[in-house]
């Protein structure tokens, strides 16, 4: 009996990912929606979560607006107001205030995919947030498609 | 030999839906909790996550106390004195407070669904954040069973 | 014919659980990222998503550098500073603080499983995070495997 051919795993669309991305400044938040869109795009999931990640300890992701980019600077110093650098932390690296920062806007969030695209508000975008730059970075994403 | 018929896409419960909701202040966490609750009983799955999903720049979601009232206007007022509003950001809209505390409370959040219930603690609740209203707002839910 | 025999719901490793843990101050951050990464190799869930819940209204949970323990403590007092107890509140268990610091932190998040291990970035690990302790509390984890 022959045996049926396995289908390569590699066949497959691509469902997880990083993404790289560079930011500019010390605080930075980054529109990185095109990049999740292309990937969610990619991916082939008509219905789904994408959850995205974000593996360092001085940066995270947010989702707000992306049509008026003065909106993510006020962001950016609304932050730097709330929690300035301060050389009286215990930690010795003197980035601190980073480390809160991202703490308090969290490094995982998850989005609705419907009809085969993110089911973000008119005015939303994903914002990569850096707090400790300008550096490289990565995004984890997760592509979960709703069950059949 | 006969077709067995094939059951209607739309005979399933909804796994899906967007909660319309309205708000009454400025600042307003509502709680939207039995929204939610019945979003879940209503969709059948046992076990599983019901994923929460706010399309807007000037709102947000979170879990925290719905037995006493005032823990939501402390948070309010909390929010208020931390991000006030002021005529220095540089978004003409003079709601860059707004976008500010949606991007630190923010805009997803997920909760295990066990025994056909959201396990939610005793004293918590689900409040959608207003923090540019009043307004009509939406609030998206996808509910997932747990694989078998 | 001989029927194959059911295997018991029971004899799959646990998928979902209930972490116990004890915290030590009022304001402290808890490193539970051993308990998490036993809990997901237990599962033997290879590739998927660990979602993490906090049943508490003045508790949370964060991801951050758990290499340099100044962090944590750093992150504290942040929010000690950002938000401190107030006998102004409305609220009047004198915790309105506590339920604040939880709404900033949030009580949920989502990290991918890959290889069977969590995806973490080098210096992240999971944190508890205690705001009116020191009490016993729980952690809800749900291990989801990506589909086939």
């Amino acid at each position: 009996m022959a045996a049926s051919p396995q289908p390569a795993r590699e066949a497959r669309p691509a469902r997880k990912l990083v993404l790289n991305v560079s930011t500019c400044r010390r605080t930075h938040l980054l529109d990185i929606t095109p990049l999740v869109m292309r990937a969610v795009a990619d991916s082939g999931v008509f219905d789904g979560i994408c959850h995205v990640f974000v593996p360092h300890t001085t940066a995270g992701v947010i989702i707000n607006e992306m049509a008026d980019p003065h909106v993510a600077r006020d962001i950016e110093s609304t932050l730097e107001r709330l929690v300035p650098k301060d050389p009286r932390y215990l930690h010795a690296e003197g980035n601190s205030d980073a480390h809160a920062k991202s703490a308090l806007v969290g490094v995982s969030l998850s989005v609705p995919i419907e009809d085969g695209v993110l089911a973000l508000g008119r005015w939303q975008g994903i914002f990569f947030c850096e707090f400790d730059g300008p550096r490289p970075r990565n995004v984890h994403l997760r592509i979960v498609p709703d069950a059949e």
